[in-house]
């Protein structure tokens, strides 16, 4: 798939992992299920890690676009 | 329920419980009777967490969307 | 009385009192006396606490929204 | 004076002393002289304080509102 | 003059002296030549300050509006 | 080429590698495949970087423009 | 020539070198060569400085406007 905008990306990894960090060295994981224009995110089976182990199995969840620095597929 | 916006998924879980956690490592836990497009929150039955214990029992809360991390059913 | 918005559960304790925590660990106690769609505040017989211990007794108060985390009655 | 909106506890006490509480443990203590709708503020007899000592003697001060934590005659 | 507004002051101070104090410890002070309505600021002959002493000479310096706690004369 | 606004720049290095420095002291390498008007960014290749060291491979990211200090190409 | 305006400054010293203070203590010097109404900039031949020398030798960059603190010719 083309890339021509950064949204473009999350699109094309729609029910697919990411690693989304937010600012305050906090990391989630998880299955991408829905995004909107703010970057707000919604990812199912998600866990929060640290150092990247896991740390809290959280399921679903709903992530502000506004704290989040990336998100990598 | 399809989750096609991050917003439906607060709407799928009014009047269950949800883990919110705020910027500054503040975590609450309460049952979510309502929110609104900034993503300020109103939980009830709520209670703050440190380290995943009961720190303070706070009832009927709002909660400021601007400084949300994330939301968690 | 039925909460929908956020919002109402500031309308529905007006003039009782609550306890405001803002960023940087920050707490204020007292009576609410109006709010506006900033969520800023006015607040009178107020007081800062530090530890759930009064730390200033500030009378009245007007309290800047942005700066806010959580209101709870 | 009856309080109904929070911006009219300034209007009611302009030209009174006020204390103002920033962001980062600052405060300032002056007569209010005039304001906004962003909360900018401007003192007169101004001093900034540090653990309720004056620190530094500012004379006239503009205080920009974004910093703000909170304002108390 | 009489101050109404709260950019007035700084209007009451063009080409003289103010100290500027900015979010993060910092202060600058210099003599005022233009502002405009985000608070913005230009400032000539101007030092970086540490504890009350002169850090670094600067001249000339557009100081963001967004990063000031406060303007004195 | 001929930069006459900021973000000319960014189009004059698309496809090439770039450095991303983010606020709280992260930095992202890898190659601009993408930008919009808020600077959110596409890299490929890219890697999270700690003292000019690779500490994660990213492949693919989306960057949010907020928290950017700069872009270097 | 006359500053009215703080982006006159900018305007002033457009192709000189010029340095740019950053949050967290970060500084930037190099030749300004685009700058628009955001502050975001663009310098050829930057460097990043620590303690007043040289850290990292940039070449060109943009610098988002957001986060700079001023910029001094």
């Amino acid at each position: 798939m083309e890339i021509t905008r950064p949204f473009d990306l999350l699109n094309s990894v729609m029910n697919q992992p990411v690693l989304v960090r937010l600012k305050g060295n906090k990391q989630l994981r998880g299955i991408l299920k829905a995004f909107d224009q703010h970057m707000n995110l919604v990812l199912d089976e998600a866990d929060e890690l640290e150092n990247d182990e896991v740390k809290t199995k959280l399921g679903k969840v709903i992530v502000r676009g506004d704290n989040i620095l990336y998100v990598s597929p």
